[in-house]
């Protein structure tokens, strides 16, 4: 049965599914927050909206299942309690009666899914403003990056999802008739039909740093394939995800089916929803977002789950030669310094052969590189009122913690410093920190520092940095690989050692693209191919396995037959 | 990068790609042992080179990688020993020479991987009488299955994985040029390439009953992805398989690349190469047919692989009513005798409402429905010389075991006896055993009796036998479920529980068309939804994990900026 939500998307989703195949620059969504297209007081509105929330119980209209308790207990990184409440949940009663409510969802087929899907994100785009002061109060983010990857570079992960789920389940007919020849006898005749039918329940766990951008593919690719979606936000990053469930709640609604087809499962820190929601024999997926020991776990133990994970990696840097020492040196630097370096994508060990490197104007020493990086650094963070506006501020202590663990491991090279936010006078601001080890022999950096830490490590040479970088990859995870060389031969070195360890590779970054980011539509967001992710954002692995599709087949009336 | 075989099967690639969508009957083997398709001699000389194999060692040319013993003891179900040895494998030895020789496959591309996927299984073809044979004289099947479900029905599921795998990988581009605009500043342009990686290793882990037929799907799944297959056959029916290989192996010889991209694993009913295998670190695929003991265990323990499993179920028929009494008999009862019901798709359980069904000729009591089934199976198995070339032989006296067993379950209605086979005086030939279980009150058959075993059971009427059903389909797995009745709201029923315990659904059948026969490109074999297997034969999820993207990016330089 087609559906109002499903043709008025059809543009939307035609245009995503040719990008998908094309893999070039597309979006549905403007980057930019700007009046032109959000409407002259959409900026105004959308923090009068954000800041009407403060201090107050955020509930669902109408509630969902629950005993009218709450929790919540969010602290914006820029120095206040977000002082919202969220209502509490107990799965024994929510989640029989999530299964319960989504009976008639479960059914619904397919149009119905993906045009309810997309409509739910098209509602959320002209949220942006309101998520975007969502985003930066819980994670920290500046509020460009807030905007952007909270806001449309997530709902375009959100449309991507959706399109490979529509691209695979159009192609399973409704029904077909079956006629088998039997030579100068009648033929056989059967006819049969296809039900797709969802799994069932999907958890989907969310991240302080990111809680849209990672949750939003799972989120979507589970809905847009019949499912019912219980979204578990991070203790520190609720209110992103609860406006997103209030969103789709009420476009659920609209569209005349329980909106307990998706719940939020706000908690405490201290408390153990996650684990508990995840071995319930009601979940039948789950979506991840975290540390390795979280997710590995989830993996391990979430067996009656169809479990996909984005965990933790080492990023790494192989520097073998250059021809915009600049370029170079600027861009590193910003992926350092972008949102301090708080990004599962950001890099953190940098490799430069002890001998140092060919550049456009001549050999540099590996301490001369190492310094022009630190400077590099340095004159981004230079100015704190702008600085800001790029580092963000830190989500959480433990990554303080960090910085501290770090300086222990080599000579400091830039210093990571407190800055005070111009703004924000309890913003917990930090640049980031390079350390050097300048040893070829050292005991190599195989943990994730995850944070504003880098590492500038001395090789014997590209061959040696390449063939590190490719192990730590295959064997700790990586999200990304980035390498800058002028040798052909290099670079094919370098490829093979990606497709070794499994890691996207970025070549000779030196202008607007960083390695940080991930280009809905063209770029797969990990691979699930090394360590740091059993899956990629997004591809047809990522949505196949979340509906199955059970048959029935019954022979053609014999009148039938005839006809 | 095309290649010559991938041209030569365009036509059979792109209508499998269109049967896959529309699902009506289509196949691009002939089913039946025609001269006019083999060609005149094609059964003779097929005969010929199966007794050419007897009594003699089966070497591979080139050997695969080995220390020169053998084992193997096949003996046939239909009575002489083939006295068959086959190349013994060091896992030791043997993956790492594996991963090394695939070196260039992995590389190869998708048109490479599909085009000598596809020649094997046209050679295969070709070979149809000579696997045959193989088929009948290790599984026991009698000669006509042998040929058909050993032969073309095997080659149209390996079709079938190899066209969803091409589907997958069409839609992933070599290359994008990525333009993202920038207002009035110039766009940033990436180059992107994408390159498809295998997993690696897989591991095929064939059965006893249908060696080809249900080890096709994994392994052409795999080789179509890029993998190397390591194909392990049951102890007791390997010759089928290792034909496969060495058709596989020339196949991929002459393509230019390392034969040993596929090896044969065989081995001793005592050994533990499964498990072994099973959890080498190289091995990052497993293909599985047999029991839930083992099938569970790989899937809880082989965690550094996708694991694809099919098990085993309890496959039940519901019977309402009929307008059709003796089709639905000789239906059912053909269903019980087929291959002395050695398939993961023979009925077992039957329910009857205690008080009786209404047929075309008026109302039937429990009684009498179950007594008209003993008659109907009597029929087929009356005369001997006919009623082998259905029930074909015994393929291990743990069946024999398991109808002693039975016998115990409730009332004899028809008992197993054991055949002599006109040709082969060894044979091992049983009719099936039907036992009834009158008493409502009885607890239900939930265990699997895989062999010539079936129970009439009686119920508290549809209702009650719609429930027993999809409870034990949930569960403890099914992969059939079939039904009688005349009624659309039952039927409705019928399909709710169908959906809710995931398991396909035929609804009378009294023709041609038997509950065990799944046809490729038109019935999924298996959900992957219930206990009975994780995944279907096939599907996108059954193809899309098998490989992973790894992509590359560089900024387009300066100069083809302006251009």
């Amino acid at each position: 049965m087609s559906h109002p939500f499903f043709e008025r998307h059809q543009d939307v989703l035609q245009q995503a599914l040719l990008a998908l195949t094309e893999r070039g620059y597309w979006s549905p969504y403007s980057e930019m927050p700007s009046p032109r297209v959000y409407g002259e007081s959409a900026a105004d509105d959308g923090k009068a909206a954000y800041e009407a929330r403060l201090n107050q119980p955020f509930a669902f209209h109408p509630a969902q299942p629950g005993n009218g308790n709450t929790t919540g207990s969010e602290v914006s990184p820029y120095g206040p309690a977000l002082g919202i409440t969220y209502p509490a949940v107990d799965p024994e009663q929510l989640l029989p009666a999530m299964h319960a409510a989504a009976a008639n969802w479960y059914k619904a087929g397919p149009e119905v899914w993906t045009g309810v899907a997309l409509e739910i994100v098209s509602r959320l785009n002209q949220r942006s403003f309101e998520i975007a002061h969502a985003v930066m109060h819980t994670t920290g983010q500046a509020y460009m990056m807030s905007f952007q990857a909270g806001g449309p570079h997530a709902q375009d992960r959100a449309v991507e999802a959706i399109a490979y789920a529509w691209d695979e389940l159009r192609r399973i007919p409704g029904q077909a008739l079956w006629e088998k020849p039997q030579g100068k006898n009648p033929p056989l005749r059967m006819q049969k039909t296809y039900r797709v039918v969802p799994r069932g329940l999907s958890l989907v766990i969310g991240c302080c740093t990111f809680p849209t951008w990672n949750a939003y593919p799972g989120l979507f690719a589970s809905l847009a394939t019949g499912n019912a979606v219980l979204v578990k936000p991070h203790p520190g990053a609720i209110l992103p995800l609860a406006i997103t469930v209030e969103v789709a709640r009420q476009v659920i609604a609209e569209a005349g089916f329980n909106p307990d087809v998706i719940c939020l499962a706000a908690h405490e820190a201290s408390a153990s929803l996650a684990s508990d929601l995840a071995l319930r024999p009601e979940v039948r997926l789950i979506d991840f977002t975290g540390s390795a020991a979280n997710g590995n776990w989830l993996e391990q133990h979430a067996r009656q789950a169809q479990v996909f994970t984005e965990k933790s990696g080492v990023n790494q840097i192989v520097i073998d030669s250059t021809a915009d020492l600049n370029g170079m040196l600027r861009n590193i630097a910003f992926s350092l310094v972008l949102y301090s370096g708080q990004m599962c994508t950001a890099p953190q060990n940098i490799y430069i052969p002890a001998a140092g490197i060919e550049t456009e104007t001549g050999h540099l020493s590996f301490d001369q590189v190492v310094s022009a990086l630190g400077v590099a650094i340095d004159k981004l963070t230079g100015d704190p009122a702008k600085a800001v506006e790029i580092l963000g501020a830190i989500q959480n202590t433990a990554v303080l913690e960090r910085i501290a663990a770090a300086r222990e491991r080599g000579e400091i090279v830039t210093d990571s410093r407190a800055l005070q936010h111009p703004l924000f006078a309890g913003a917990r601001i930090q640049t980031p920190l390079l350390i050097k080890i300048a040893d070829v022999a050292a005991k190599p950096v195989t943990e994730e520092y995850f944070g504003p830490v880098s590492f500038a490590i001395a090789t014997n040479g590209t061959a040696d940095s390449i063939a590190i970088a490719e192990r730590i990859a295959r064997e700790h995870g990586a999200l990304t690989l980035s390498a800058y060389t002028t040798d052909d031969a290099v670079k094919e070195q370098l490829l093979d050692a990606a497709v070794s360890a499994g890691v996207a590779l970025s070549l000779n970054l030196n202008g607007g693209v960083f390695v940080n980011q991930s280009a809905a539509f063209s770029d797969y967001h990990g691979t699930g191919a090394n360590p740091a992710a059993n899956a990629a954002l997004s591809d047809a692995a990522f949505v196949a396995s979340r509906f199955r599709v059970v048959q029935s087949r019954e022979p053609v009336a014999a009148a039938a037959n005839l006809s």
